[in-house]
């Protein structure tokens, strides 16, 4: 496949007419009402329903360090996603360099064409930086997918799973492993909707405040998560666990780490493409098991979460995206499978249906 | 009018398998193809045809420094004719800064998802400056309409009102009027073509070697051009002229400097979106009267030049823009009015005419 994105007239141009109106002199108008007032650009050109899709190569899907080039595959398909189901115009920038202040400067450099800010596969602790600083120097909203989006399709996903387990969120003992860009996302937004008994694995272990070398955000997690016994292992921790969440790596857990859980556990084994555990190993003592594979039950898929955002962010003129603006998102994303339909094999909405995106945007815009 | 560009995903994405083979995890097989080989993003992603189109909105059309974000309407209206005469992705970028170094490395730090750089409205001398230094840091052709695709029509349209009126390039008197983006780049192309008798005024007069304050490219042309009395103005400077061409301000001639020209004069008064002189007094005396209006006869418009010229560069896989290029497109826009149609009031072809890019862009994959 060459290109998965074009980009086409929103217009017919069959004549001289169409061709001095859709160039000049017919655009010196728009050019004069925007320089009069900057405000009109939103309605007069791109800017109003555009996205930069940027992404520096560093965290590219599974696959890793591949550098600017080789991300832009994964950024057209985001662009085409956009398109599709949100019906936003973005377009991929391949950022070739990893200074965070180089970063800050050449996205500023270009941001005045572009309604906001769609960050992609940049690796941790490198995003963290770069969206703090980005949110504080750009005047459009900043979305980090690995983040944002990630955390607001689980949130969605459990807050389904709890219901068909009849639990609530502050009554959930969870367990997490992978402490990058989507699980300290994912921590902080599950702590934002009530819970508060999360424990954070990473590859060394369970991150706790006297655990040695930590800085920034896996500095953070260890002082605000309930690590319980720091020298216990992932298998240990999952002792009682009602759910674990895995955004780590392939074949992490086996059959008798899911089996020390809770009844009625819930296992997310959402490594790409190979989950944690194979789900119809861990369906023998889980009650809910979602992973990231299209071919089985419960996909938990980030395009559940980021057209409807960006829609709603967009529409509402936000300049931000808020907690609240994502608890609203992840709650609308649940509330999209019908009652009649949700099952411990649905607990997320069908990503074709037509109402998810306008619900999710109207969530997003009250918020 | 909202924006006059859209993007849109280039395959239908209507279940789950157009889905994951569009987004994840179908497009891995590419970012590895890409990682292994970076040729191969021109085969597997937009970089094969797509244009970054760049403004720093120091020069937009006659209305001057507007600032970038009231550029955007320019570079939308550019990428959607680029689209519709020459198939090629554009994208706007509008760039919020006016040093040339940060323009260089903002610019180089998004360029590898692009196959080449089509500069916009950038004042002169920075043009000049930027546009040498991106030649000299990027891998893909650097193109700036206002110097390269002025010239190109400029050069096209008068070879051939030289043919109407019987003339050579070789002994044609030619004064232009304008020393900024376009007058420079039309000197060295026309020079190129082989015109060698064509002195240059700028507001202050004719460029001389003499003439004090002269830097950069002014005091290049003013080493390089045939000036004659450098005390004479203008309108002395056209007496016994063949050619005006006038890239500088409305109202700049009157009758009585036409009437001083050669018999058989041709006039190209190209300033937007007045021209240097009403071109019905202009034809009192000349024998063919161009100007950039749309709703006059022989309209000197870029769009003949820059989809036909950017299609061959991206073709040809060229990483550079020669001026013996410039030259074949020229010939080629010529070359394109049919034999029985060229007259006085048709020296240039329509610009609907199917065949005008495939030719324009050939004659530059040729060269």
């Amino acid at each position: 496949m060459a290109s998965r994105i074009e980009v086409t007239p929103a217009a017919k141009i069959d004549d001289a007419e169409a061709l001095s109106r859709i160039y000049t002199p017919g655009v010196a108008d728009d050019c004069r009402a925007i320089a009069d007032d900057p405000a009109a650009a939103r309605r007069l050109t791109a800017r109003g329903n555009s996205v930069m899709v940027v992404c520096d190569g560093s965290a590219v899907l599974g696959l890793g360090d591949v550098g600017p080039l080789a991300a832009l595959p994964v950024l057209e398909g985001k662009a085409a996603l956009y398109k599709r189901f949100a019906g936003i115009d973005a377009w991929p920038l391949c950022l070739d360099t990893r200074e965070v202040p180089e970063m800050v400067r050449c996205i500023r450099a270009v941001a005045a064409g572009f309604g906001g800010v769609s960050l992609e596969d940049i690796a941790a602790p490198r995003c963290f930086e770069l969206e703090r600083r980005l949110r504080e120097s750009l005047d459009v909203p900043v979305f980090h997918d690995d983040q944002h989006g990630t955390a607001v399709v689980v949130l969605g996903a459990l807050l389904n799973a709890l219901r068909v387990t009849g639990r609530s969120p502050d009554d959930t003992k969870i367990v997490l492993s992978g402490a990058g860009a989507a699980g300290t996302a994912i921590v902080r937004l599950l702590q934002a909707a009530g819970a508060d008994q999360i424990a954070v694995f990473d590859s060394h272990g369970v991150l706790h405040p006297g655990r040695d070398g930590l800085a920034g955000e896996k500095k953070w997690l260890a002082e605000h998560t309930q690590p319980g016994d720091p020298q216990a292992g992932l298998g240990q921790g999952l002792d009682g666990a009602d759910v674990f969440i895995g955004v780590s790596a392939a074949g992490l857990l086996d059959e008798q780490d899911v089996a020390r859980m809770a009844d009625q556990a819930i296992v997310f084994a959402l490594a790409n493409p190979d989950p944690e555990i194979d789900p119809d190993i861990a369906r023998r003592h889980a009650a809910v098991v979602a992973t990231g594979r299209s071919d089985q039950p419960n996909q938990i898929n980030n395009v559940l979460a980021f057209p409807g955002i960006f829609r709603g962010l967009l529409d509402g003129g936000a300049t931000d995206l808020t907690v609240a603006a994502q608890c609203a998102a992840a709650r609308a994303i649940a509330d999209a499978v019908p009652g009649a339909r949700l099952d411990a094999e649905h607990i997320v909405p069908d990503v074709f249906d037509e109402d998810l995106v306008p619900a999710v945007a109207q969530a997003v815009m009250n918020a």
